[in-house]
């Protein structure tokens, strides 16, 4: 594929430095760019890369226009990284091929499905009695929509997706392959030694624009719902236990594991490896950062962090093995202090 | 659904305080319910939430008979939230629809594999040659199941789990989407600098009722078998590695990590987002707390921990920044001692 | 299956000690092995062991020689760990079934796909338009390998793999269930509190010889690729972010997560349940040891640590309590010194 500067700008906006007939083939980071590709600076802490770039066009800020302008074509935007986004979108929807809506002869549907026309059903894929599959879905090859679930408009599951009975997606939501959305909680009453089952009779409810990552998991709740509310978006390989709670726009990285009925506020960030405990809160704007483990409720937005630091691992082992004598520490320096004051 | 709450008591035993007749259309917490709801309170914390809430009836402990009765119907059993466990259960058989037996025509079955005919065999699922799939099983919608592996009776695969090969499975099992039982165990050896496959020719022998969580992994031994005993209950997203043995009614949160041939007892927990190094041995009766890694042997039952205490970002930077120099702490304070003394 | 020790020298060299003819019918642990079986003894701490096993032939190293050769049949090679993983392949060889190549009538092989006619394509997979699945390969059932992507001569893909749109795959791979390679990355521009969605518009690239765990995901590039490089083997449950680079021959334990753009060096390890945070490089012969955060860049060569010692849930509650007080204790030293001083 090959566009001209002025497509990109009629259809995106922002101002044109430059020769709006040269053409560009590719989308490309400021030290990967060649002359016919496009690229942007987000960070004022690469602004070095402007002079040693190769990019045919360069996406930048006002700050930036004169600058950027001396070498060559540039588009300046009052939010460089944002109009990069938007870019790739639309680069997204001119390269890949369109789909044809309808029902794959290979995929199966059970009577008293809805699926709507213009939705697509791939090879292989699923879907129960009672399911609806609204417009200009896409339901991907293997997948599996469960009785009286429901994949809200222009919503897309990947191949490989679960999506279980009675749980639903709201509308222009992403799912990635492997994700289980509605598998049982983790519930049981102990019995004499042995586990009893909680049968877990909700649901779970996913809101509009959601992104969910590959193999991330999303219990359904024990009597009420697991609920993701809308513009979340969710990394891979994450654990969502039964009865949690996640407020919009909140975004959480990879292998992160929450556990059961916490409720995460709106506005949040919570970074990779992280962990939050059960039946907690935390507040709309907070932020956690990596390998934390969360393990009491916050009650005020800001940055929170716990992991361990890392070291060579001779000093790692000389700073473990007095960590496990800190208490005796402490106390030894208490009494230094008595016996000097 | 609507049941007289005489139903309940007919099925699950209990004795009941207060209009037998009343109907209850739903299970709820206590604080979320209404008037046509069943509810429970297990835990004294909670024994204020009696006077508030609106459910029709509450399961109580004897204690709380004449509290309890004071407000409206009660059911006084001695163990509540096991009660509450088998309440859900009843209520799942009553409002599940009942499926039908039988090989769907989009399955995909092996000659020479044993489905009996009391066996459910979902759509676009795979059985392989010598494969046992007993009675009273269902194998969900695209699932796989193994040459010569074997379905215990009335066990129930989700849709999309795999059971690999060779690998057992016993009675009355649940296993949730996207696990799969018995992928190859990571074993190489190295070859100067590169890695040598170890094949796997082991198995995956798991016991009765164990119920594993969507996502988990169990890998198939090396040379003997991976073994998951009796009762054992895994959340999600949790890594088996090969030739690890679990005992008996031991449960194991979401995202934990158990690592090669280690030996973990009868009746353990080991919380969330925990870790246990390979080739150690944990007894009887050890609950190992979140984010903790298991680094040795546990030789005394009792609850054992290891996560670092999260705080806001910039106490924890401090801390974490002395961390680092905890050894010369101790020196210093060792010289200062000695100093005094 | 049942062989005699000339035969496995004949396959595999090494110096037989003892009867050639005597048979073996199992590969197993010293302390497992009964007479019909052959072990191996790699690590020279089991040494004791040579005295009490049962097997029928032991693998050792020159050094032990003589006392193996007292106690029965020995077969001397200078690496016994190497010449035991040899030994597993040629086994597996000898004794899983060779299934033939062909595309099962319930696959789905979309127009313009092009299958090697030695490749074997298993029930229920899919081949998307433009994909190339080479000789000798095996699409495992229920696999998906998106359009235009390659799956290299000789690899294998389990039961249930996605391979993405455009990703390819080199030769000799193993991937095993569940694995996700392809999907989108975890990229958004945040716009007024909301996430903008960064089309991931790379694939994936790997090399030739990697074996990929159960359920590990590989996220496709923003721009650029996300690249495995030649002899990669990844366990279970691991997140490879959207451009990570891993080195050749590194090998990296389960629930481990890199995230985006970070580069792992050639021959690392990364044990278990660590993470790496985004945009940094390790260098070459890196080692990280279990649950360890690497926060940072590292620049030499040699083994880093970072995880929390665990102790009983007491002693661990003093420590973690007085952790949080370090710096505080640190200015009380420091004061303490200066008095006395």
């Amino acid at each position: 594929m090959s566009v001209a500067l002025s497509d990109i700008v009629a259809a995106l906006g922002g101002e044109l430095l430059g020769d709006a007939s040269a053409r560009i083939d590719a989308i490309a980071p400021l030290d990967g760019a060649g002359p016919s590709a496009i690229s942007f600076l987000a960070n004022p802490r690469y602004r070095s890369q402007l002079g040693s770039t190769r990019a045919g066009c360069v996406i930048v800020a006002p700050a930036l226009r004169d600058e950027a302008a001396a070498r060559g074509a540039a588009l300046v935007t009052p939010d460089p990284y944002l109009y990069f986004a938007r870019l790739t979108q639309w680069w997204a929807v001119r390269t890949r091929a369109a789909l044809p809506a309808g029902v794959h002869p290979g995929a199966v549907v059970e009577e008293g499905a809805y699926i709507d026309p213009t939705a697509r059903v791939e090879a292989l894929a699923f879907v129960g009695a009672g399911a609806v599959v609204e417009a200009g879905t896409v339901v991907g090859a293997q997948s599996f929509v469960g009785r009286a679930a429901r994949v809200g408009a222009g919503s897309r599951l990947a191949a490989r997706v679960v999506l279980g009975e009675r749980c639903t997606l709201g509308q222009r939501c992403i799912v990635h392959s492997g994700v289980v959305i509605g598998a049982d909680g983790f519930g049981f009453a102990p019995d004499q030694g042995r586990w009893e089952k909680i049968e877990q009779l909700g649901a779970v409810r996913i809101g509009d624009d959601v992104e969910i990552g590959a193999n991330t998991c999303i219990d359904r709740g024990a009597l009420g719902d697991t609920v993701i509310e809308d513009g979340v978006k969710l990394d891979n390989l994450i654990q969502i236990a039964h009865n949690v709670h996640i407020g919009a726009h909140t975004a959480i990285a990879g292998c992160v594991a929450i556990a059961g009925s916490t409720r995460i506020g709106r506005h949040c960030t919570i970074a990779g490896a992280s962990s939050v405990v059960g039946h907690i809160e935390l507040v709309d704007h907070v932020h956690v950062s990596a390998c934390t483990l969360v393990s009491r409720s916050i009650r005020q937005p800001g940055r929170y962090s716990g992991s361990f630091p890392f070291d060579d691992n001779a000093s790692w082992e000389k700073n473990a093995a007095t960590l496990r004598q800190l208490h005796a520490l402490r106390e030894r320096l208490k009494a230094l202090e008595k016996k000097i004051s």
